[in-house]
Order: C-alpha cells, then structure tokens, then sequence
C-alpha cells in the first residue's frame, strides 16, 4: 500500500522538537525569540529537479544540498542557524528516495543546529523549497552594501569545481562518484564558521552560488561601488587544472555552485584574516579589492584587462 | 527583451522595507525580533499548477491565494503576521501573468500587515512556495492538541463553497467568473480577525483546509480525543442549496479549502463566542462536542451516526 501524506511525513520527516517551542504537526511550529540584542535572518532558496540537480543523483546528496545552499546564505549574514521548513512536491512517494533524501536532510541539519520546523508535501514535479532562519546581531551581519573603496576582496577555499563538474555531467561525461569536483557539485559545504568567524572582521560577503564575478558585481551593485579582481591570485579548484587557461579562467569566474563565501575586509583587517587561515583548513585568499569606479575589471599576470564576456547565472537568461 | 531574473524581482517584488531592518536584496532578510513575550509562529504551503489551482485562474488569484492559505494558518494559530518569503519557480517570464500574481499577492500582503521579506525565482514548472512568519505568546497559541472532552466544536463561516467549484470546474462546467462559490476557491480569505480574537476564548484550533472531517481529526488526534459532529447544524454554503442531500454532505463534510476556522471551546465561553459574532460579519456556528471516545462520529436530525465514508483530501492518496 502507497503511504499517504501524513504517514510520510511521520516516518520520514517528524521528530521531536528540541529548541522549538511547538514543532511539526499543527498549523505552525513556534520558536522562541532570539536575544533581545539579535535580529532574524530569513532566507529561501528552491531547487527544481534537472535544474539544481540532476534527477539520477543520489537522493541523500539532494537533500543535503536543498539544506545547504540555504544555510550557505545564512553563513554569508554571518548569521547562526535555528531552524528550517521544507517545501517538497513530489511526482510520486518512492520510499527508498524518502529514505535517502531525508538522511541527507538531517545529516546536515543536526551537524549545522538547525532544526526542521514545519513543512508542506504534495504531489508535483520534484521541487524543493526551504526557507531557513537563524539569528545574528544586525550590528554586526555581514550585508552586500557594506563593502567600502580599498576593502582588500577576498574569498574562501577554492573556485570552479562544482561548475566543471555540472558541465562534464551535461556533456554526457559524468565525473566518477568521489571525484572532488562531483564532491563538490553534490555536496556543497556551508561555511557557518568562517561566516561567524568574519562577522567581527569583514565589511560585505556574499555567498558565491551565481559565480564569482556575477557575486561580486552583486556587493559592487549594493554599495555603489566596483572592483578589480587579481585572476591570477584567484584560488582555482585543482580538478581544474589540466584544462587551457581561457576554460579554467570562465570556470573559475563565472560558474556557480561552489558556495565559498566572498567577503570585503578593510587592509587592517589582513592579520586577523590570516590568523583565522592558520585556525582552520579552509584557505582564505585575497583577489583584489574594492573601487571607487563602477564595474568589475579583471587583470592578468601583466596587469592587462582581461575580457570576460558575461559571467554569472541567470535562470530566465 | 525577455526580462532576467533580477529584473524580474526588481520590477515586480522589490520594494522598500518597512518593518523588515533589511528586506530583499541581501543574502537574508532581517527582522527585529518580537516582544520578549512572544513566540514566533512559522508556517510553509506550497501550491502546484492545476493542483491548488487551475492553469487558467486569474493570476491575481493565484497570487492572493497563495499568500493566504499561509496567513490562515497563522489564523489558526492565533498569530498576527510578520512578514513571508516566496518562492516562485516559473516556465517562463510572462510579464502580464507577474503582474497579476504580484498585484494580488502585495494587495494581501498589505491589507494583512505581512511583509515580503525576500524570496527566490528559478525556471520551472509553476510552482509557488511561501513561508509565513507571525507572532504570537506561546501561551495563547492555538494548538491542535490543546481539546478537552466536552468543550464545543465551532466554526467560521460556511462549508462546502470551494469544493463545489472546484468539482465543476473538473468536471468540465466551470461556475461563472463572480459565482460566489467560485470566487471562495480563488479568494479564500484568511480569518486572522477572528484567530486574534480567538486567543483568549478558544482552546484548539485548525484551519479547514483538508475538509472539516479530516481537519476535526487532525484536532482529536493530537489532543487524543473523539468527536460528535451534528450533521444539521453544520453551516452549509448557500450555492449547494440545490443540490441532493448526500453531495451535499460531501462537499460540506468532506471538501476542503474553504479555510475557514475550526475551534474548541469550553461551554463557558458560549457567551463570549456570540458577542464576537455579533460584532462581526461572520457566522460562528456550534457543530458539536469533543468526546473521550475516540474517533469522529456525523449523527443526523435523529440522532443517529451517518456513515461518511472516508473523508478529506490527501495528496498521496
């Protein structure tokens, strides 16, 4: 017999509630407020099937990514988590997907504090949706409109992975499963500690998900500023370093879905930001720096402007 | 021009904060948190083409409905809104259909007090997911499972309206555009008046979304109780009036979205419920008792039990 709505939900979804006041199960779930000093941060993300991820990958790594790319904006506020709903239409109740999605889904949110809240299920295309939620002292969020001239720009771990990994997927030419860069693609790791970590040091972040040029033109945008970008300090994912220059450089400036956090931070900053380097091992990597003249230009090795044609995702481009 | 995705959100939801201390635009919205004596009340509804609505309803419905079906169940909770995220996968950029959804979203969102704090759009197949946040004291809050045998079974407004459309429109005799039934499916509207009001005189509450059986079981579930449902007193929705006796039982039984609110009460609050009633518009009617028996029992004039079948709507079923 096919599980009807409500059993689903209690095998696969319900627990009991640990920091909610009210949890799954009645019209809404009820939290408690944060500290009196502290703002909420909210933040929604979806993913629809052959778009954010492709329909043969394995189930657990689907719902670690619906949870990640959220908390990834989280970590970008430099904001800690509390709790999540999700959203979940589904073409048909296939237990062993459930099964898989849900552990990837808890994995996550049990390792990150944030607890599943509430949510929706319905019969549909596959489609994800999670509204995430955590708190952080307004003060001291790390917002898009922060960035100040001569803030050094800088980035953490590495970039292009995940975008070689999607493209050699659609290309008919799948990664192996463990590869890094398909790691990367399937497994997106939300960077909640650096982002807590740079709330007391960085102006701006922003979390790298449409790419890094388009992402920085988003800080540049919000605090009416520009930026020169040092392509050749740009810290390139190693899975990408057999291929020629101009496929390395679109990759590692223009695709998306590698969820490392780009953050502004004055020069004062640099100890502070190395310090933490030395604490973790997650590389942090100053690119370039922030401009008062409008626009994102990139040089090379010589110094020399180079061309980047358009960079960044757009889901209606 | 096709617009792309950022141009979508600028020209249709962007617009300025007002309560949110940073609204769209950043990685996360940010809101101050409520008073210290309140919970946050935190809900999540998704709605799928030509499943919550048909393809060719009037995009300014799709867009109120959308939003609240979200605000009814912070009604149901007691919750006074907050603010939502959206969340909106689409086929394709039709700028007359954003026009609409937004304009009938905003013209609820405004009316009710609740803020589009931030949101997400991807190509896909139209899909619509919203997460509402209120507030309201934990104490307060309208908990399902908060019944105690013996106390009333009451409902707002009338039943059946929503499903009667939605069944002709199925079956191919769609009701006239301003039919009073047709505009409940399209227009539900959220009964958050009468949820505030509730606070301090009703015991559990639910909104009828999955049919007022399936909806009065969800309350005896969680409050580990039965029910006694006296089939004449229930407020059925004048457009059934014609109708044979069994459909119309069906429809006021067993159909959902009407979102009216279904709540507990002591005998003692009866005088309380009518003057609410007297102030306002809306029915409240007395449909029952909560028992120690388990299990929902319909008896008719004559007092005996009516076979309903089985009742409510279930996605997966």
């Amino acid at each position: 017999m096919a599980l009807g709505e409500f059993d689903l939900i209690r095998r696969f979804f319900e627990r009991p509630a640990r920091r909610a006041l009210l949890g799954i199960g009645d019209d809404c779930a009820l939290i408690a407020p944060p500290p009196r000093q502290s703002a909420l941060a909210i933040t929604t993300d979806m993913l629809v099937c052959d778009r954010h991820f492709l329909a043969d990958a394995p189930p657990r790594s689907i719902g670690h990514k619906a949870l990640a790319v959220n908390l990834s904006d989280l970590a970008a506020m430099g904001a800690s988590p509390v709790g999540f709903t999700l959203a979940l239409a589904l073409p048909s109740v296939d237990e062993a997907w459930l099964e898989g999605f849900s552990a990837g889904l808890f994995a996550l949110a049990d390792s990150s504090g944030c607890e599943l809240l509430g949510g929706d299920t319905t019969r549909g295309p596959l489609t994800i949706s999670i509204t995430a939620i955590g708190e952080v002292a307004p003060g001291l969020a790390l917002r898009r409109d922060a960035a100040r001239a001569g803030d050094d720009v800088w980035v953490t771990g590495e970039l292009g992975g995940a975008a070689f990994a999607v493209r050699e997927a659609l290309a008919g030419r799948p990664l192996a499963i463990g590869h890094p860069a398909r790691q990367r693609m399937e497994w997106p790791q939300p960077r909640l500690a650096q982002g807590l970590a740079l709330r007391a040091i960085a102006r701006a972040a922003i979390d790298v998900s449409d790419g890094l040029l388009a992402d920085l033109a988003h800080i540049c945008e919000r605090s009416a500023l520009g930026a020169e970008l040092d392509w050749p300090a740009v810290p390139v994912d190693p899975a990408l370093a057999a291929l020629p220059e101009p496929e390395r450089r679109a990759l590692a400036l223009g695709g998306g879905d590698d969820y490392e956090l780009l953050f502004t931070a004055p020069d004062s900053a640099r100890a502070a930001i190395e310090a933490l380097q030395s604490s973790g091992a997650l590389r942090l990597t100053r690119i370039g720096r922030m401009s008062g003249q409008s626009g994102v230009r990139v040089r090379d090795a010589q110094g020399r402007v180079v061309d980047t044609g358009r960079g960044g995702f757009d889901h209606f481009a």
